[in-house]
C-alpha cells in the first residue's frame, strides 16, 4: 500500500554508495592507506575562511529572532540582492533580486524548474554524460527524459543529435557545465550554436525551449578556462546553482534558481517554479545559510589542491595508455574503460581496492568516473594499481 | 507553456502575507505602535541560549570538511541517534536511529510521507481546522484530500464524522496537535478512540490506515497539559516534526519524519518516503542544523512570554463576550467571529489596524486566528479595538 515508484527510488542501492561502503569495510581489513576510494564527489578542500567567519559572526552579532526567523519564500531580500549584485558585476548583466529564489542546493532548484515546465506530454532533453539523478527528477515531475548521446571523444554537444531529439513537446534542455562526470566545459562556440538551434526550433514550434543550466561547478575551473554565462548567450536560460562545491558546503544545502527578466514568460516560469517549491514543502531555504552565502558572494575556492590532483592523474593515466579527456573544470576525470565495459573494469579494480564508478547511469557505459577531490597522497599510492590494470586488460 | 497547477500555487496571494504586508504599509502611515499585527506565526521568543552556542561551537571546533560535508540522505548517524535517544528516554519507547529521516522542517516531512502513501485513488483525511498547506501537499502528491468537519465548540475530533469519511481508499489521517489554529491538544481519550476506529477500519479494508502526526507544536504546551506520544497509542503512526517552534528556528528548516518499527509495513513506508525525498531533490537536510538540534535534543523553550500573552488575550476577549476555546498549546487563539463571517469581521478589524486572519482556508469560515507570538505591549494596546469591534457587531 505504498507508492511503488517512490519505493523503488528509496530502495534502489546507489552504485556509488555501495562502492563507498565497500571501501570502508576493506579499510578495516587491509588498512585505510591501502584503499583508493575515488567514488564520492565530496569536496576535499575546506570552506574558504570567510565562510566559517560568516557563520559565527552572523549568529553572534545578529538578533537571534532575525537570524533564525522565517524569510519570505524565495529568501531574504538583502541576501537575494547580494548574490544578484555580484553576478551583475561579474557578467555585466542586469538581474533583479526578484529573479532569484533560494533553494536547498541545486537539486531542488532543478526539481522546481522541471515541475514548472512539466505540462502535458512535456519532454526534457539531457546530454550524455549527465548526473544520474536527472532521470528521477524529470520522470517524477511527470515529464519524459530524452538523452542526446555523448559527442566523443571531446564530450561537447552533438548538435545534429540534439536537433533530431527536439520535437514539439520539448520544453527544455538540461546542461551541466563544467560537467559531472566529464570535467568538460562547453565552449562559447558550442553554446552559441546550441542557442541558435534552440531559437530556430522554438520559432518552429511556437514556444520557447529553455536551457536549464545546472551549474554547481561554475567556479571550479582550471588554466583560466571560461565558463560562459549562459543567459547572456541564450536568453531563455534558467540557472540552477549550488554553493556545495564553490564554497565547500555540500551538507549545508544552499543554492538558487534564477529566471532572468529577458527569458520568455519569465514571470510565469518563476511563479510556477515557486509554486512547485511550495507543493514540495520547500520554501524559505535555510536562513543562516542564505546570509552566509550572501556575505561570501564574491568568495572563490582555492583550487590548487584539485588542480594538482587533476594534473597528476591526467599525466599518469594517459602515460599508461588510458584514453581520457583532459578535465578543464569540476573535480572529475572521465576515463574510457580498457575493454569498453566499465562495470567489468570497475569490478577488476575493486579487487585491487581501487574504487572507480562505472558510469552506466551517467549515459556512457564504457567510461568510468574518477573523483579528484581526494588526497594527493592517495593518488600517488594508487597509481601502480592503475598501471597494473591497464596491463591486465591489454 | 508552464504547468497551470504550479502557476496557480505560485501566484495565489496568501491572505496571511497580504495582511502582514498591509500592516507594514499602515505602520509607515499611522506609526508602528498603532498597528496590531496578529497575522504571522513566527516565534517571538529567541532560541534557547544553548542553540546559538551550539551553532558557534560546532563551526569553531569541528573540522570544516566534516561539519559542512554531505551527510547520508537521512542524516548524520550520530545526530539521528541523539534525537531518537531523547525520544526513547522521554516516552519509554525503543526507536532506532534508522527510523528517523531528517528533513527541512515539517512541511517536506509531510510531503515525503504523503507521496509515499499516494497510491492510485488514495485519499487522505484532514480534521478541521487544519493548516491550509495540507491541501496543496496532498493534492500535488496525487491524492484526494477529505476534510472531517470541526467538532465544535471543543475542537476535538468528531469520531462519527471521521468514521463516515473513511473508505477503502483512505490511506492516512493527518493530525496536528497542539493544533494550528485552535491551540487545542487532542486528549488521550480522543486519540485512543480514534486509534480504535482506525484499527477496526484498517481490518475491515485489509490495509493499515496511518496517522500522520504533524507535531511542530509538541513542546509548546501550558499548565502542564499532556501531549500523548501518538505512536504509543496507535502503532501505525508516522511522526512529522519540526524544530521551528520548539527551538525558535523557523528559518533554519530542520525537522524529521519518524516511522517506528512497530508500524505496519514500516520498512516499505520509510523507504518510499525516502524515495519521495529523493524525487523532490531533498536528501541530506542542512548538516549544521542536524548537529545543532542533536546537541540540543533535550532543550525546551521558555514559554513564559507565550503563556502570559495567551492568558491576557483569553481573559480579555472572553470578558468582552468573544467565544473562544482556551488554547492549551501552540501560540494561537481561535475565536468565533461575531456575525459568523470571519472575512467580514477581519475586514472591519483591518479598519482599526487590527490584523486578524480569517480562517476559511483552515476549514472554519466563521472563525479567525490570533497569533499570540507577539509583544505583550502590543496586546495591551490592541485590546480597546477588540472591545469596540464586538460592540459594533452586537
Amino acid at each position: 500500500m505504498v507508492n511503488e515508484k517512490m519505493l523503488a527510488l528509496g530502495t534502489k542501492r546507489s552504485c556509488i554508495r555501495e562502492l563507498f561502503e565497500y571501501g570502508l569495510k576493506q579499510a578495516a581489513i587491509v588498512g585505510k592507506e591501502n584503499v583508493f576510494d575515488y567514488s564520492l564527489g565530496n569536496p576535499s578542500i575546506p570552506a574558504p575562511p570567510p565562510v566559517n567567519k560568516a557563520f559565527v559572526g552572523i549568529v553572534e552579532t545578529m538578533d537571534s529572532l532575525a537570524v533564525h526567523g522565517y524569510t519570505p519564500a524565495p529568501g531574504a531580500p538583502d541576501a537575494r540582492k547580494a548574490v544578484v549584485d555580484e553576478l551583475n558585476a561579474r557578467y555585466g548583466v542586469r538581474l533583479r533580486p526578484e529573479n532569484l529564489f533560494f533553494t536547498c542546493g541545486a537539486a531542488p532548484a532543478l526539481v522546481s524548474v522541471l515541475r514548472a515546465l512539466a505540462v502535458e506530454g512535456a519532454e526534457i532533453i539531457g546530454v550524455a554524460p549527465f548526473f544520474p539523478e536527472y532521470t528521477p527528477f524529470v520522470e517524477c515531475a511527470g515529464a519524459a527524459f530524452r538523452v542526446v548521446p555523448a559527442d566523443r571523444p571531446a564530450f561537447q554537444i552533438d548538435l545534429a543529435a540534439m536537433e533530431a531529439a527536439i520535437n514539439a513537446h520539448t520544453q527544455a534542455v538540461i546542461l551541466n557545465s563544467p560537467n559531472n562526470p566529464s570535467g568538460v566545459i562547453y565552449t562559447r562556440e558550442t553554446l552559441s550554436k546550441l542557442g541558435a538551434l534552440l531559437t530556430r526550433k522554438g520559432q518552429e514550434y511556437g514556444h520557447p525551449i529553455y536551457i536549464i543550466a545546472d551549474e554547481p561547478y561554475r567556479e571550479l575551473v582550471y588554466d583560466g578556462a571560461e565558463v560562459p554565462f549562459l543567459p547572456s548567450i541564450y536568453p531563455n536560460t534558467v540557472v540552477c546553482y549550488s554553493y556545495s562545491k564553490s564554497l565547500s558546503l555540500p551538507g549545508e544545502r544552499i543554492g538558487y534558481f534564477l529566471v532572468p527578466d529577458w527569458a520568455e514568460d519569465s514571470e510565469a516560469l518563476f511563479a510556477a517554479a515557486a509554486g512547485a517549491a511550495r507543493a514540495t514543502g520547500h520554501v524559505c531555504a535555510p536562513a543562516l545559510q542564505q546570509r552566509v552565502v550572501a556575505a561570501c558572494a564574491a568568495c572563490r575556492p582555492d583550487l590548487a589542491a584539485y588542480d594538482k590532483n587533476r594534473l597528476t592523474l591526467y599525466e599518469a593515466l594517459t602515460s599508461y595508455g588510458y584514453e581520457c579527456v583532459k578535465p578543464m573544470g569540476a573535480f572529475y576525470m572521465f576515463v574510457r574503460a580498457p575493454g569498453d565495459d566499465a562495470q567489468r573494469f570497475s569490478d577488476a579494480a575493486k579487487e585491487k581496492n581501487l574504487l572507480l564508478v562505472p558510469v552506466g547511469d551517467f549515459g556512457c557505459p564504457d567510461y568510468f568516473r574518477i573523483c579528484t577531490c581526494v588526497s594527493h597522497d592517495m593518488i600517488l599510492r594508487s597509481l601502480p594499481a592503475f598501471k597494473e590494470l591497464i596491463e591486465e586488460f591489454a
